[in-house]
């Protein structure tokens, strides 16, 4: 296929969750994407050719429309609002605001704190061992999941997915999270309705296909 | 004055930049709000009367048209779709997920990472002094910055502002963490773009007077 203005080229590591959550926005709005693999253990993130696509050195990035765009929650508002069907946000304000909350307990409050590169710091210069780093990762995820828990359960607009019954913004950056958090064999059980919402992502084609599991450049 | 269902109260602290954020918010869209001082450092934010209003245990939350957002951007972007005038987006999508990104770098990459009960949890349990909570806080205000200032620096539709010639979200998230890295003594002089519109924000009344030297519940 010859490349076009709208051909979609996603940088991204099978591990990282904010590029698990560009995935599965991609796949929930039936975009088709080509893979640029950025190995972030064997720092390609610092190389000099990554740099020029992205000074912050992170992933995801995303080429588009002949630009590139970075920092996963504005690449997927980008995405909801260039494709808007199916929309990642309800119509009404209050629940945009609701929604758009909810993606950021994850994405601000929980995996920033938790990220590869944090982690990193912790062991060196700061010589924690790993049982003190996964006590760390515990930490955060258990502190942001049980306020998530109160703000799914406890409030109607919750239904099969985080907001209503339609997967959006919030279910895209839950699930990256709660993989990961299983991973770091957090018991989900003390919270029962995250669990449930991830349980009917995972049953959902765009979901699964973006796991880490699932990705060309897994290599654990 | 009777209170109405489009009373605003704001819950914040003075020194929290999240809070510090929405102050800007509502300032530049010129609405009137109501003060709840949560007091971080005293734990008013795991009291139970706070934890209602926002199970997260963090500022800022707002409480407007009956309900209670969190989430410092979420709240944000509500008020903008509320209150469309001044705009705090541009028009075009891309422009959108340029300042959103821009937003992002502050709000997911630096700040959370430097949260008070990040730095706490590094004084205890982790037991590490003053000077080492001190490094990694200016390590990843460094981080953020340098990537900042190359985003802002080689971008022509960097303006007087973030983004052309009117704040918008990104000088609203902006603005906030570097008046905290000036409190820690950060040399911006490596960051001359961010620099230069700060303090173009700052002759601005809706910044200065969301300062927290400017709140009333400042206590140091």
């Amino acid at each position: 296929m010859t490349k076009t203005a709208s051909s979609i080229k996603l940088f991204g590591f099978f591990r990282s969750s904010a590029a698990f959550r560009v995935r599965i926005a991609l796949n929930l709005k039936g975009l088709g994407y080509e893979d640029a693999f950025i190995h972030l253990r064997r720092g390609d993130q610092r190389g000099g050719d990554f740099l020029g696509v992205n000074p912050q050195g992170l992933v995801p990035a995303l080429q588009t429309d002949g630009q590139t765009l970075i920092q996963s929650l504005a690449i997927i508002e980008y995405l909801d609002e260039t494709h808007p069907e199916p929309p990642f946000l309800p119509a009404d304000t209050a629940g945009r605001a609701r929604v758009r909350a909810l993606a950021g307990v994850v994405a601000c409050d929980i995996h920033p704190v938790n990220n590869l590169r944090v982690l990193r710091y912790l062991s060196r210069p700061l010589g924690h061992d790993q049982a003190a780093i996964e006590a760390w990762y515990n930490h955060w995820i258990a502190t942001g999941f049980e306020a998530l828990e109160r703000l799914l359960a406890e409030d109607r607009r919750t239904g099969a997915f985080c907001h209503g019954d339609r997967p959006g913004l919030a279910d895209i950056a839950l699930v990256p999270q709660a993989v990961n958090a299983e991973r770091y064999r957090l018991d989900l059980s003390p919270y029962p309705t995250i669990a449930r919402i991830c349980q009917a992502c995972m049953k959902l084609d765009a979901f699964a296909a973006a796991h880490p599991n699932s990705q060309p450049d897994r290599d654990d």
